[in-house]
């Protein structure tokens, strides 16, 4: 049972109210009535810090403290939210982690390894970690904890534009998307987005059931998951009206476009769903109300891809 | 007589309403209940097209259209709001101008043309255009249309945060401020914030009148205004609450955390009000409702200071 409500109230001054930019009818050439949910403004840059506290909030956590594999924006978020709790933290990371977001992981005070060349090898250092010391290890989205956390975006979201019919978000292991169905209960239409070359849960959608893939692409970081996870799937396979995909370039295209035009920050991932639009993945009706969740905004301004 | 209302109208569909951001109380250590305005996010980065856009939609524009010099966010508003009325638009930058913000007034069409070593000879040059061409040199901030454009931004956020009591503003020429005053009437504590290599205002208070000073430091392209606009310093000579001064490092501080902990990139000048919060220029009380505006974002990423 995901009990969106409760999560919302339960991290009520813990994570923060992110704002939302209607952009003007017409603009960029995009039918509908386009409203952006400003996510990348939340602590540590992405949404992931909503389950995660919600996982640590609902758990027992043990002397040892909290573990994780990953070299992303769910390390950021753990190490962020075992500081805010005061609990011992250590990040597995692989050696493929770009160095600005392991130095954000470690800006929060986490303990950070760097294990393996590949995130599978990181993951099962992080598993025998656990196993040894009894730290909890904190899942990214394959948890019912994790997917109520970030299902209070949609359950924040719908107070600030209620008569929101559609919304765009992009698509990893699933939990974020899961989360979101959760709290809608099909009341707006949920589309996901993923790159073309990591249709994890386009995939699944196809064979009825969580399937491996193979990934990559320039979101792969944050995007780039092998197999969509099973609670979320179990909430996916109905909650999902529509499963489109785009292409790195677009998702470049709206990155850049995010910036020169609205001085926004995205990340790969972050720009995924809004490049939907811009693709024409994704066509809104002429009066449809569509929100685009810009979902992370870890990238190193310095390597930004800057201009045309 | 400065209408703000009669212009929030005009303006209308026209600039963006940019969204508030609340900070969880106690963030970064500061007092008060803080609000950002993100006005980063309007059209060309800044609020300047508040004004532009006002000044152009109560003249009568000439055939030749409009002239001005500026290499920043003066002469992108011009542009762009030229381009959305379908008018001709020759921008006149000095020498000193920055490559990045060149490049984005020329992205909106406007003839751009590099005229002498400083502002001042720029200004010249727009001026001699103006009077043989007949084209209308839009001034920055000294006008009574512009300064009631810039206003709008006060009108939208008293809808937005209705229980705002103090408002924070980085100040150059004047016009933006007095705006604020002008629609404010003094119902809003409003605190203005200059840097210290730049306190044109601050003096021009001390004097009581307009006087000539030396500027410079990180934020001059943007703040950097040798003498206050007699329009604005009209109305800011009771309107204005307090004025502080902030160093260029506490600026550089101030953009650094906005990015690192908000993933808000703001300009130097867009960030000189911010730190006279992290400086403990401008000391809230506990309980103070503080708006910070955010009022540029006109930073090329490439050279953006991030890190320690
Ligand atoms: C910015 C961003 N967007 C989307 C996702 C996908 O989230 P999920 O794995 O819950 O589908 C992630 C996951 O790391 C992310 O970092
Ligand atoms: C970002 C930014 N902030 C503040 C100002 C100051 O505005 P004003 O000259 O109206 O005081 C400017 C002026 O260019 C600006 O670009």
């Amino acid at each position: 049972m995901i009990r969106v409500r409760e999560a919302a109230r339960r991290l009520q001054g813990k994570v923060r109210v992110t704002p939302c930019l209607d952009l003007e009818p017409g603009a960029f050439g995009l039918p509908g009535h386009i409203t952006l949910k400003l996510e990348q403004h939340q602590h540590t840059g992405s949404f992931k810090v909503r389950g995660v506290y919600n996982k640590l909030l609902t758990s027992t956590i043990p002397l040892a403290g909290v573990v994780t594999a990953s070299g992303g924006n769910h390390g950021m978020a753990l190490a962020f939210v075992a500081r805010e709790l005061g609990v011992p933290c250590r990040i597995y990371v692989p050696e493929v982690a770009t160095p600005y977001k392991l130095a954000q992981i470690r800006k929060y005070g986490a303990a950070v390894q760097v294990e393996g060349a590949v995130y599978a090898e990181a993951a099962e250092a992080a598993q025998r970690y656990a196993d040894f010391s009894g730290a909890l290890n904190v899942p990214a989205f394959d948890d019912p904890a994790v997917v109520e956390g970030q299902g209070t975006l949609a359950f924040e979201l719908e107070q600030q534009r209620p008569s929101t019919e559609t919304v765009l978000t992009a698509v990893g292991g699933g939990g974020f998307i899961a989360g979101l169905c959760s709290w809608y209960q099909g009341r707006v239409k949920v589309v996901s987005v993923e790159p073309d070359g990591s249709p994890t849960l386009q995939q699944a959608l196809l064979a009825k059931k969580p399937v491996d893939i193979m990934t990559g692409g320039i979101a792969a970081d944050s995007l780039g998951c092998r197999r969509i996870g099973s609670v979320p799937f179990s909430i996916l396979q109905d909650g999902v009206a529509q499963a489109v995909l785009v292409s790195d370039e677009v998702t470049l295209r709206a990155q850049r476009l995010l910036w020169d035009e609205l001085r926004i920050m995205a990340e790969p991932g972050g720009a995924t769903a809004f490049a939907a639009l811009l693709s024409g993945a994704y066509q809104p009706g002429v009066d449809e109300r569509v929100n685009v969740i810009i979902c992370g905004g870890n990238v190193d301004p310095h390597s930004f891809p800057v201009g045309a």
